[in-house]
């Protein structure tokens, strides 16, 4: 059996991954999709809408056959960190190639760039120090210096947030020195971070999550872009947990261990770095909203995706202690899925699998796993008591999701 | 001016409080009283049940003079090191004489108790060793081991809550070498911990605080035991605050902390040992509400009230290194509150106030306010968003009350 592999968030799932999936399972001519998916948290440094588990069905009941958590040390991360994990999970499961979405759509111009870049490496490094000496942002620099080193040459537009991804997937690939082939398709229409419906039928995650936390009545409705199930499982989700998750319902529990603790135990938080942690004080003591505080904190040399980054790890009370050591590669695959193709394929192949496989959390002790538990545990709190509860146990308990 | 000092919680001031009062001024022949008071946390491990400036406003109203806050580390501790604190606050500000409340009313018991425990120290701490293997807890040891040694004695019944406190408050004043008077007046009618209304008056603090907190409509009014100035006060505390603060109001920051930390981490909090913490973590997970988890967690060798404080450590992130340098005696005097008359003992005696006297939280920079400070935070969360950062600001802003 051939299998494709994606990297997704389903954040939810739309009428845009449908296409990039049935376009991945095309181009890549492959009889089975593996989905490498994020957990609780999210790589703009977000609490997914609803659980993995709501997300894990979407995904099922819309062509996906497989479905592994990224873990959480790559999850919340930018996207060099991001890919290396993602890779190195479909890497382990045995698929024969990856498929992403790009603003490019062209793969020769991936690899032409990563060469470019990689024979050009010391100016580059150069440059960025450069535009970073100006005061902007890290992403700022190296999409600055991006521009003003390639603009003669037929290269990767490194402006466009999917090419970004793209591009450190396929780097990821050659440096992990994987088999797997590199193939893209060509986003359609919505750009990743637009907030408004573009299309009769694609609209970007972005703007279905606006759609769906709207509480005026003139909101349009999300079923015309999104999969009959995603919209079923949403209501689900509701009547289950009473509320999907977002940033405010976490500020109460963010606000707390910000005023409790002292400078110098943030600081031994991922990521928490150049006196930050003085300034997340700061600003906390004075909001009373998620919003207003990043509003506060917000600088022109950190981005709101990397603040938000760090918000997660001070959250969830990941040190970078638990981090640094772990972040080249995936230690494990999380299964949280499958169809009955999916089944077969992981029955065929498991015993080739270059990394353990964990069915139920329960089962797997190793150390390795914390970090996905606390990430849980404190995912929960977005919900009402009762209802946290209920899902921290499922977290425990629930075997993966199987769809016939 | 001879000024008395009593040693208070007022949660809340009621008629067994204002008798005390004028029974210590009476039996002093005082022409102030000095209060010094418990601030956001209390002896037992609960949150007070309004903001200490509301408690203060109740005391001045009702014939004290000064308010002092009992700072953090002897306000939330065994009665040892509360006694501690509160002597060394008291002595400092220059009382002559200190009088407590207590089961006993006759304060040659106390001494002659002070003296027989001395001089049969040996004994007593080999039967006390005794007891603790027994598997019960500390208090209980030392109660039972009271009794077996001096049922033959004219000493004190140690296994009175009141007597104990009076005990540590005068072995606190011959350790610390203070020149302050002790004086006790026998306390009316209800017991300390009674929970139901004893008699037409004085009704126990417990008993009160559970009538307010009970929402059948058959609860008995709490008018008839406390002072006009105390109901006012509630009404306009739910009013500014919208809630009174217990324990299950900070119960998710509990819960939310117990499980993001590990093990090591809650080890360094003062007073969390001998692997509590494992049994802490485990029942957090299991548990969706404070009482729920207090079931769980107590055992025989924990009373509920150390648990609670356990609990309060925890919830302020204070740890051993924070503590245990601090605990012998005051470092500072912090003035929550005065009467005329107490204004012109301030100004009258305080180039002799053998400690620093602060005024105004935002004027003081002092590392050993902190625990002051991180408390008050921590506090505030027992509100609802808005008002909490009302009343953390307040914390900063506002000067020591004032009563004409």
């Amino acid at each position: 059996m051939k299998a494709v592999g994606v990297i997704v968030e389903y954040n939810p799932f739309h009428n845009g991954h449908a296409y990039h999936l049935q376009a991945a399972k095309d181009a890549a001519q492959a009889d089975i999709a593996i989905a490498v998916m994020s957990g609780n948290f999210l790589q703009r440094g977000e609490p997914a809408l609803v659980s993995k588990w709501y997300r894990t069905k979407m995904a099922l009941l819309n062509g996906v056959d497989i479905v592994l958590e990224l873990p959480y040390q790559f999850a919340t991360q930018k996207a060099e960190t991001f890919a290396n994990g993602a890779i190195s999970v479909l890497d382990a499961i045995g698929c024969q190639s990856l498929c992403f979405g790009s603003e490019s759509g062209d793969i020769s111009t991936f690899l032409q760039t990563i060469d470019y870049l990689e024979s050009n490496k010391e100016r580059f490094d150069e440059n960025i120090k450069m535009n970073i000496k100006t005061g902007v942002s890290f992403p700022k620099a190296l999409s600055l210096s991006f521009q003003s080193l390639s603009s003669s040459e037929n290269l990767l537009r490194l402006d466009k947030p999917n090419n970004i991804l793209g591009f450190h997937y396929v780097k990821a690939l050659k440096q992990q020195k994987s088999l797997m082939v590199p193939l893209t398709v060509k986003r359609k229409n919505a750009d990743y971070h637009d907030e408004h419906f573009a299309t009769e039928t694609i609209a970007s995650a972005t703007s279905i999550r606006k759609a769906l936390f709207a509480t005026n009545e003139n909101n349009r409705s999300i079923e015309q872009y999104v999969p009959e199930a995603t919209s079923t499982l949403l209501i689900e989700y509701l009547n289950e947990y009473g509320n999907f998750h977002a940033w405010e319902n976490y500020w109460s529990f963010l606000r707390y261990r910000l005023l409790h603790s002292s400078p110098e135990e943030l600081r031994e938080i991922y990521e928490v770095e150049e006196g930050i942690e003085n300034r997340l004080i700061a600003s906390a003591l004075d909001s009373s909203s998620f919003t207003e505080f990043m509003q506060r904190v917000k600088t022109k040399r950190y981005t709101w995706t990397r603040l938000q980054r760090i918000c997660v790890h001070i959250l969830t009370n990941t040190k970078k202690t638990e981090m640094n050591s772990t972040l080249e590669k995936a230690a494990y695959l999380r299964l949280l899925g499958m169809t009955k193709d999916g089944k077969e394929y992981l029955n065929k192949y498991k015993a080739q699998f270059t990394l353990p496989l964990i069915s139920k959390l329960s089962a797997y002790k190793e150390k390795d796993i914390l970090l996905d538990i606390k990430a849980s545990r404190v995912y929960s709190f977005g919900l009402g008591k009762q209802n946290g509860n209920k899902l921290l146990h499922q977290e425990y308990k629930q075997p993966p999701i199987y769809v016939n």
